[in-house]
């Protein structure tokens, strides 16, 4: 029963896995999250896969030395190419953000044709293409790399015409396809999410589902936490207070929070630098 | 005479520095040049002067190891924070990137008006303010930060309209100003100094003296090298053959050769992948 009121790790290589945060916290109300962003190393994506490998085990570790009970790479490019070293390495649940969004994508799609974006390492990992075609092996998918939008949700522009342009030059090419269903294969874009639906439904002239990956994680972990009889309600009869966030960085440079806060609502939230 | 032999050291976070290798090819022709590029930590401009600190002490060493006769910070945020540490540390000549441009653009403005466009971490620092201020107290200095640039220049975007439109975002304020000269404080900016000359240009309603780091710097570190007899024409009677060029990388992904031809002609250059 101890073991269910230990806190559930989450990491990511900055900001970005805090919407994930957001969606652990709204699902888990009651469960402490451990939050580890490694934001002396930002962004991950343009990173090699040994690189970012190398990085995601020293996250880890770290989270592992807390006692969590799960871990959640929250981080598509560190879930590309580490999720399977990570569950070989640890036997508490590890989970990350590409099988479960992928799961809703194949299942929600009328069309059975998805668009992918995200960084460079998780469109070259092909992990969006495995875990499509592993719910349907006929799906068709589009997949693009668009590098510029961690700077430009970062940046906070999200409201400024010249991002719907960007958008639109890394999109365009979709204009003729009948893709019903965009991921937003990267934990940034959640905060460029309605300028990329504006853009990709005006371009394709009909409605999208526009899914990111936050969510379907959250319900995952639940899921597979209740399955283990883990949640803290499961450990307790008693009515569950609201569990705590704890929010980890390896740089925190001036100005952070004022970031932070366009991903998270760090209301309550504990903020603290560690060095891996 | 020996040291006269020596490698001279470059590091830089990732590939912007290679700019400024250009410019130390072109005005040293016969010295060998050892650049260290931080790619597995690459962007600095973002981080804390803490962090980046660090990094550079570690980049640093391991020029030092390699028995480089000089050092040089081949990253405005890096010279901004690390600099002094540097010199105070190390006996050998120490330059950055900050000071020569600085001296420059105060010498060549008509209107004792410039404007310096760099990272966060670069402007933050008040580095240029401090290095123009130190050239002419009356010197006006208009200071912007505009980090979307970075992954504009590696993305390779510098013939897209929406390039143009990012930098107006970051230059219209400067429209009733007197600015007659520009200084790129990044060493990614030169990819996209065509453009930004346009768009200032086009703002201002004059012609305008845009200026990079990586020439002035190349100028000031061969008066250093030469008034310390440590020339390689100084340590050789004979004709001295063309120098080489070991460029060292902390991350090797995919495609990063693609990246660093845009930033430096890679012809003869070698590439090593290392860990610091």
């Amino acid at each position: 029963v101890e073991e269910n009121f230990a806190p559930i790790g989450v990491f990511d290589s900055g900001v970005g896995g805090l919407t994930v945060l957001n969606a652990l916290r709204h699902v888990l109300p009651e469960e402490t999250l451990f939050y580890l962003g490694d934001t002396a190393r930002v962004p991950y994506g343009n990173r090699s896969a040994e690189t970012v490998c190398q990085y995601a085990l020293q996250a880890s570790r770290f989270l592992i030395e807390k006692d969590v009970k799960a871990l959640v790479i929250a981080c598509n490019t560190a879930s590309a190419y580490a999720l399977e070293r990570l569950k070989e390495k640890y036997s508490i649940p590890v989970i990350g953000v590409i099988d479960s969004v992928a799961h809703r994508a194949a299942k929600i799609s009328q069309t059975q044709e998805v668009a992918v974006l995200g960084t460079r390492g998780t469109i070259r990992s092909e992990s969006y293409v495995k875990a499509l075609q592993k719910e349907k092996a006929s799906i068709k998918i589009h997949a693009r790399a668009c590098p510029l939008l961690v700077p430009l949700a970062e940046e906070g522009w999200s409201d400024k015409s010249v991002s719907e342009e960007i958008i639109y030059q890394y999109l365009k090419d979709l204009k003729n396809t009948d893709v019903d269903t965009l991921i937003l294969g990267c934990t940034h874009y959640p905060l460029l999410k309605g300028l990329i639906q504006k853009v990709a439904e005006g371009l394709l002239g009909r409605s999208l589902f526009v899914l990111d990956s936050g969510p379907p994680a959250a319900e995952a972990l639940k899921t597979l936490l209740r399955t283990k009889g883990l949640l803290v309600s499961q450990g307790s009869q008693a009515a569950c207070p609201r569990g705590k966030t704890h929010i980890h960085v390896t740089d925190y440079p001036e100005g952070f929070e004022e970031t932070a806060k366009r991903f998270f609502d760090a209301a309550g939230a504990v903020f603290t630098h560690v060095d891996l």
